[in-house]
């Protein structure tokens, strides 16, 4: 493709010559052919090891760099588009394979594709342009909006409501029962899980992730959230829009998280928990209580981050801590206090 | 529904008018037309912002609340059960999908429902009134009892036992290979994993849940164990009846838990360990070692709760303390040996 | 079997009787007809409690043992040998299920088993004796070695290339897309992830883990690594050859780990971190930085073994510090300074 073209695409102006580009790579392998971008200052010394043909760049930065350039004013997302377009990814051919199960009444929208052994349920609906991977079951009752993209081995219960563009990666369950049970006469009984799970616009959900429907009422992601793999949302949760959550991660039950949070792998948040919004979270945090909005934290229990990092110097010196107590006891006399050192 | 009619149903007293019902919700939903529930006195406060149609409470409970009342000896597990009247869950009407693939000689129980391209190993039992979602595969000579619910893509690997009454959620996997492997010149030997996995009656695993079969013998998951979401139980594991564990959590193999403990969501139990019954385990736990029984730790290594909590007290005012030390030093005159501050 | 039919199966030498042998177990249940092994003089106080048939034990113990002997240089790894030679493992009749939906053009190798509701797209290569379990997914272009065994309901995502002898346990999902989003004006631009998986020969996967396909280039699992159940490798990863990973880990994107290490269950690594040879992690370790060679470390961020041992024993002392602390304070007339106690 000439980068003339790929310009022409992405709506961008090229500077410099119309060079030809086969592959878009991160810049640490960016080599002739290639096309890579560069969003700030501090990565423009990696120019003298690698050598891209061509580099979506800011306009500040065009004079600056040895190759033809693409002007943009946010060059990571104007990559992510460049991506796309030079190696698009896979997508089934449209229609129904004949082995999917659909039941009667479901309504499939119009230019659908839907792969073998697909089940979905009585009074399902789904819009326009679905794909559905191989080996994808919807139970009764699920209303899907338009765009949707749906990876092979995905559950999704009955009831479940999910909006327009939502992707679901492979292995993931959504509408899973909540975990509740009370004590009777010498056993456990069952909290029936009634509610559903809804699942806003243009949220993405990764691979082996579980989504708990409510015990009454719905469990609500919102407009834009992103979860990784293999996390887990707990029943009557509300996760606000363009959250973030990386793998591993943990939210019990009824907890409320606020829009454009970030939040570490393998973090656990406790129930009926309430976070702001714009909550930075670092991996591995443990979430006892509320947390307001714009802070950063980490730890567990998770305290403001730069609070955390002081109590993580004095942590470390520990053993240290313990010597000096020791040689004060013996300067003044008090070492008769320390046999258990 | 009628009051009336839902008191008859669960055996309870109304006292109160014959209200009509449409909904179960929890308290702080409550409107009219709805039934909530009451089980100590410190919520009957809320019912000054909350207005259900019925309410289930304990007998000492029904003079203090201001609407019709079904009186309970047990008004969660009651709740429980009037949420399923009110709220039937979803069932697959019966029958045998003609797509399903039956292995000659497995036995299916009367009145099942089993659903589309499901997989049955030969030399498979199964009780009366099994409900086998899709897409669920059960390789050779697995053995199941009556009223076995299993929902779509879960598999049960060969030789698995499953007792009466058993739920098996989306995706599970019960009875993958235990991770085991020995050294031989310049590579890895697989220690093969021939035993099996034995789940006993009531018990109900999450999805996304692996349950290791044992190297040799049985991994054994006793009567009305609950294990929630994406949960890891290793090889040779034992857990003790009525078990309940939070998602995230993983026991390596060989580690044998009492019955009626309770462990909180990414909580960690090392291999060959022990651990007594009506044990509490907090959140994000690791547990290195034995632990009796009837006690409460939290913490990684976990100490008993009471301790940790001293601890973590102590922990969070690490560069106080630190202060303390340097102020000493300087009083004592041993400020010399602080020069890392 | 004979215990010399077993010992010339395995090229090993018998010394005593030719008993029967009818199952191989742990050394700790070892019972009459069964084979165990002895592999250190420190397990054989066990042998006063138990009763084996025969042991298969190393040379230099042959004579301390009161029965039968085989006598192995590694005898770990011949029990495991024997295991399946006394318990061959489940595997399934080799031919094609008529119900897999092959994609023409795909080519599978000679004497392949593959069950029924599989999926093969378009351009597909399988090597000769694959086993593949029901209701597997394979997407288009991914191309496999010989002797491959794979799981029911496992996910095996376009353009994956993978070696010889790998073996996926259920569920788990190669090639999922990595966890890359930048933000656009108000909202979340997705970056396409490209790449694909590579796994070498040798390589075992556990149920429900997840490996996420490189942004762009590859993901990249070396020969003989060994990944437990409900692991996570983010995008464009590198996972040295023989490196055993234990559950619920976590491997955040373009980590580079090298051979032979051993990372325990519940650890996080944070992304673009590099990890060297020979490295062990404890469990629930966190590790936020880079670590050379032929260390061990553990804790959260981790460090060397010993020196987090140290500081284990000054943490769980802490209360106590705290009371020495101000007991020196009084002692030196600084208690003034401790009113938050």
């Amino acid at each position: 493709m000439k980068a003339g073209e790929l310009a022409a695409a992405l709506g961008l102006q090229l500077r410099g010559a119309d060079v030809e580009i086969s592959a878009a790579v991160p810049l640490e392998a960016a080599q002739p052919g290639t096309l890579s971008f560069v969003s700030a200052p501090r990565y423009l010394a990696m120019l003298e090891r690698v050598a891209p043909s061509c580099l979506i760049v800011p306009a500040e930065l065009a004079e600056q760099v040895p190759c033809p350039a693409l002007i943009s004013s946010n060059p990571p997302a104007d990559f992510a588009r460049a991506l796309t377009i030079l190696h698009p990814p896979y997508r089934p051919s449209p229609g129904i394979d004949p082995t999917a199960r659909i039941a009667p009444g479901a309504r499939i929208g119009p230019d659908a594709s839907i792969g073998a052994f697909v089940v979905i349920g009585a009074g399902v609906t789904i819009g326009a342009r679905a794909v559905i991977h191989p080996l994808v079951t919807i139970y009764p009752d699920v209303r899907i909006g338009d765009d949707f993209l749906c990876h092979s081995h995905v559950s999704i219960r009955e009831k479940v409501v999910i909006g327009d563009r939502v992707v679901l990666h492979n292995n993931c369950v959504i509408g899973s029962e909540g975990f509740g049970f009370v004590e009777v006469q010498g056993g456990l009984a069952k909290i029936p899980q009634v509610g559903n799970v809804v699942i806003e616009a243009d949220v993405e959900i990764g691979a082996n992730t579980t989504i708990d429907r409510a015990t009454v009422g719905s469990t609500w992601i919102r407009r834009g959230v992103k979860l990784d793999n293999i996390i887990h949302i707990g029943h009557n949760c509300e996760i606000g829009a363009y959250s973030r959550f990386a793998a591993l991660t943990g939210i019990a039950g009824s907890t409320k998280i606020g829009e454009w949070c970030e939040i570490g792998g393998q973090t656990g948040v406790a129930d009926h928990v309430t976070i702001g919004d714009r909550v930075r979270i670092a991996a591995q945090s443990g979430i006892p209580g509320n947390i307001g909005s714009n802070v950063t934290v980490s730890g567990a229990p998770a305290i403001e981050i730069r609070r955390w990092r002081r109590q993580m110097a004095a942590y470390v010196r520990l053993p240290e801590l313990v010597n000096r107590i020791r040689a004060l006891e013996r300067k003044v006399g008090l070492s008769k206090t320390a046999p258990e050192d």
